[in-house]
């Protein structure tokens, strides 16, 4: 006998708190998504947590186990915290714990939007919502985080230290498609590309080139080119003139963050770690660090994990379950249940709550 | 017979208008200080042009000749336009003129003053003259402009470039020991060091550490740490926690160019080219560009052209003349006459105009 059933689809979450605010904005994310996936009915999530973080780190002298890599990639994606702890210096938790997943796990673009929510607003006296809509494709696998480089004469007056950034034409050929890509399926079809080419002559020069040739391919796409410098300004003075934007893995980091602030809080911007390949999993974590500052005082705003929450459901695709949780997060948002952050006194939990109770409505 | 007279002291000034509104810009100073030495007759400015720019190297093949360090280093300060044109890819024209200078004059500072001034306004909603006073201390000499890597199977797929930062102790010591100077020098007293050292572990680490060690030489100044990528947010955020702020070459660039941005205009802001212990002629320029797309049409902001002019005179011992200098322009920009980047419908000739009258009366 064989039964007739609609089959539902379960997708394999890793889940890695990490560090500080990590953990909470975690739970938070977990607790949204189970009544996201419990309100829609049409697909399950089974998460499985991983405590690899800076203080399982200081208790038994490591992040993740010799097979961490295998073990992730039992799963569909991985949503991450945060990283980064008083008690380590950043560069070991960090090249420990989030840089390694990025890496092995070929997650060679990192994906930001950034735009101003309703309910919120811009620092920028003349900027509205609408004005400020943008995606930043930030080169993930190598440029200024290649992790060569080293030092010699340490600690003596003759120290010298190197910093290797290595830029390939394969890494920036795939990341430029993908960008085009991006630029592409938005309204707008444009794309910013960022360098420093007047003062890096060598790895920027190559971007330059690589951009050129692969624009060809998208001529529905519209294009121009900044300097990281000058694009800092653009931001702040037109901010409406751009829309997809891509940049090196350095350039970009401090322009997202850039970006989110403009934008009224570091405390909501997510990031999509991606394998475009999909062969591996691709982590999904906002862009706000661990802020030992006000970690355990559940005061952390959690709309930068659950827009991160958001994505990765959408890259597992559930579009509607996606679509479901931003406009809950937005709802919540214009009632004014903020976090300080935002200029609200809501808490972790409250707002946590309120976008529950939207998604259930 | 010997006859009692006051000596006037004669400052020889090398002017390189470069390209663009280099030209334009240089210009109005000339005529701006031509007016500040008339008025105050207590000194005397004696200025030699060289024609290094793009438009010359199109011409004759080069930018500047064999003895131009010799050149230079006849005169007591180099004036500086900007560099950078459309026809001469920027990493030649930069690596054949301006970085060759700041290198070679073992201008290791570069001095970035941002402030707001009066009669103008910030892009941020809720910052008002006095919120953001800030002066940037940028390494001039080596990290990210190191000048070292290059490129192998070059347009081929097998391209790989480097761009290779060197971050030495005797460099950053010497930087550090300026920039506590700097903060202690203003009423604050208080230092803030960007660096990425959890992502490039080797030369910002080496950062970290001498910012330590020179910092228990200077009790009088706090001190605080940022990450660049979150130093971007405070800056838009909470400028006014910040006051005297110390960086690499290619991070204070990206932060010069956001604070010139946040405080209304990069049109405005000055830098200083400092080789502090004055064995070479130090450079003087505004940080904006060549700026094609407005060049030859007289309307390009004159402002940090004169603010620069202002911190060589005081470089040169004119304290008066300096303030002289930037007391004029704030009651020109306070009295309405500024160029469109500042919200204005002036022109360079009547900013130019306007200040030199302030100046005469
Ligand atoms: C934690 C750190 C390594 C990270 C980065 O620099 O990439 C963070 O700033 C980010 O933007 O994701
Ligand atoms: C012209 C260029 C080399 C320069 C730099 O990057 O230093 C400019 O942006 C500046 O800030 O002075």
């Amino acid at each position: 006998v064989s039964t007739i059933h609609s089959v539902t689809k379960v997708h394999r979450i890793a889940c890695i708190p990490g560090d500080g605010i990590g953990t909470e904005i975690t739970e938070a994310a977990i607790q949204v998504l189970t009544t996201l996936q419990k309100a829609l009915g049409t697909f399950e999530l089974d998460f499985t947590h991983f405590d690899w973080s800076s203080k399982a780190y200081l208790e038994r002298g490591w992040y993740m186990p010799p097979d961490w890599a295998d073990q992730l990639r039992k799963h569909d994606a991985i949503f991450f915290g945060a990283v980064g702890s008083p008690d380590v210096p950043d560069h070991i938790s960090l090249w420990n714990l989030i840089l390694p997943i990025r890496k092995t796990m070929n997650q060679y673009v990192n994906v930001r939007p950034t735009r101003i929510l309703e309910g919120t607003t811009s620092p920028l006296a003349n900027v509205k919502r609408g004005d400020l809509d943008w995606v930043i494709v930030r080169e993930n696998s190598e440029g200024e985080y290649s992790g060569q480089g080293g030092i010699s004469h340490e600690d003596t007056p003759n120290a010298i230290a190197t910093e290797v950034s290595i830029f390939t034409h394969a890494a920036i050929f795939r990341l430029m498609h993908f960008a085009f890509r991006t630029a592409l399926s938005r309204p707008r079809k444009h794309l910013t590309l960022v360098t420093k080419s007047n003062a890096q002559r060598h790895g920027m020069v190559l971007w330059d080139k690589t951009f050129a040739a692969v624009a060809a391919s998208y001529p529905a796409v519209t294009t121009d080119k900044m300097l990281v410098d000058a694009m800092t300004v653009r931001m702040v003075l037109q901010p409406s003139s751009l829309d997809t934007i891509v940049a090196t893995n350095l350039h970009a980091d401090i322009l997202s963050d850039l970006a989110a602030a403009l934008a009224g809080s570091i405390g909501i911007a997510p990031s999509s770690n991606l394998d475009p390949e999909r062969g591996n999993p691709s982590m999904f974590e906002p862009i706000h660090g661990s802020a030992p500052d006000i970690a355990g005082r559940g005061v952390a705003n959690p709309v930068g994990a659950f827009w991160s929450a958001a994505e990765m459901v959408r890259w597992l695709g559930e579009e509607k379950a996606a679509d479901t949780l931003m406009k809950a997060v937005e709802e919540v948002t214009k009632a004014g249940v903020k976090t300080k952050d935002l200029g609200g006194s809501e808490n972790t939990k409250s707002v946590t709550e309120a976008v529950c109770r939207e998604i259930e409505k």
